[in-house]
């Protein structure tokens, strides 16, 4: 709300699961550090990380293939980034994070008014995402070092294009994985 | 739609789940030889069964208490009913079936026009999940002996009330199975 | 929230529109005074009050008729609740009051936590509003005199079948005018 | 739907309002007299036009202001795009034509299966409404001609980003007017 500070952000990561090839000395590979401390730097500060995977069923009469079937072994969330016993997840049926799914009610339902952005792709799910977040009313930050455009074949600039609509058009903000820690997620005492 | 015939119905089942004591001998456990009479039905029909059972999460600060919490058994479809390869299994977060979910979605790209719906209580999960099937405009069937108000010290005549809303508000059909099935549910040659 | 005392009110007033035939005389007018009672109230004690009424399109397709179609005067407040400047006018599309539009956005981002429903009918919109309310977890309470069963086909019981549910299932308040005034909408100082 | 054509498009136009400055010589002017083109082919196709505008209320707890405020003459269509009695207008509460109103629901029940997208902003209202209509399984185009990013200060190549992430990441096409009219909106016979 405008007249209040936030005061209970969530970490959210976006489609970090076996089914997008996430493999050692693959393209982009490097960012599963940052977005692994980013997750222990979550814990020592007592945010909750909510882990937001694609899911597709058999009968969803899409066009397009999809390597992230119910059922299967590529919705978990990578191995570098478990356990995920202390984290929510939730499965997306489409493109944004809250794509026909509980990710608005529970975020809204623990009292969270802001969520910090990682994951891929910067022009696709952590777009989608942020956009729906801001319409949904939470204050968005997006960890800069923390996400990607996880397509190869995409023009320079495209990463950057997307970082610009959600600073300039979404007001979010975008900022490195140091400036998020210091700035949100300072180790709690308790 | 208004000047077309429904052509593809699903068969829902709500709340038929583990936590909800379902046991030989348990208040209104009789009910269940007649799901499972639907299910199977539905399956020589070529009708897909979907079931919609409840899940909270700890933390959802709900003011009473739930046996429904994710991760637990107790959300399982109950052992009468499996298995349920075939079938497809969604979570409602509250009341309704549609209750912050994939259901419509998944029912849409489906190509579905139209819900047999069973399961527990008339007047509570069965009585949402009509009126939000109504509002997404299906058309709505509900098997009069495939549901119940599972809570005993409900008075006599809960479930006729839920059901005249259905018949009188909501323009649902209420049928006994037999009807259901030989109006919607005739085996496939296919 | 389940650790909160609910802080702030907002009164709804459903489907008390033209085109519902409520005219001096007519099957449940009465009720129409302790309406106009709630809404006085409400302004005395700075509460919001938020008109919901029904709304539809000559494509949305209906099987049935409606005399609440787009662009009519049908759609408007009825004169005894003028003038509605200070008041909310949102139109949901079918049955609740939530039905397809902005209600629990506005509702959210004016820091609502609590509703006060009125209007008509108490096993039609009232039920799938504080359904719906519920499900969105905002406290609900129904004014007993200031809703109706607006059909005169209906078995007697009918509205109290329908309040049953809401606190029975729902677990919502049901309570007479002078009550709600007394434990909700006190006159402010401000 | 995979394995049908698409054949009911509907044509939207999103914030051609008075509230955003559309005034002969403004910045970005030029696109209107495309638009308009467009508004008059869809009505000679028989293809429904859609305006979607923004709406705010005073009571939205915004951090920014707002020209749109509910009341006022800012949410009405601009005079070059009048007379709009044969369009259907609705009113979004934030970015996307889709946000917490009825576009879904009304585009469903008139048989839509497919947008064509006009109007601005590129990188905003046109690229949340594009990624929506997506995610709820329209086919998605967008007419190149009869958008823009309508805010000086944007850098170039803001549209051009804007319209590749519609195309790569979402599978819309995006087409100039000539080519959209001969492919979707050729004069109807009858």
């Amino acid at each position: 709300m405008a007249s209040s500070m936030p005061r209970k952000p969530v970490v959210i990561i976006l489609d970090m699961a076996k089914g997008y090839g996430w493999k050692p000395g693959s393209f982009g590979y490097d960012m599963v550090t940052n977005v692994r401390k980013l997750k222990d730097t979550a814990y020592a500060a007592n945010v909750q990380v909510v882990h937001v995977n694609s899911m597709r069923r058999p009968t969803d009469n899409l066009e397009e293939g999809s390597r992230m079937m119910e059922g299967t072994k590529n919705l978990e969330v990578i191995p570098e980034l478990q356990p995920v016993e202390k984290d929510i997840i939730i499965y997306k049926r489409y493109l944004s994070g809250f794509s026909h799914n509980d990710l608005d009610y529970t975020l809204r339902t623990m009292g969270c008014d802001m969520v910090i952005i990682a994951g891929a792709s910067t022009d696709n799910t952590v777009l989608w995402t942020s956009a729906d977040a801001r319409q949904y009313r939470y204050k968005v930050v997006v960890v800069e070092d923390c996400t990607m455009v996880h397509r190869e074949e995409e023009p320079p600039g495209a990463k950057e294009g997307a970082l610009r609509i959600i600073k300039n058009v979404l007001k979010g903000e975008v900022l490195p994985l140091d400036q998020v820690i210091s700035k949100y997620l300072k180790p709690s005492r308790k």
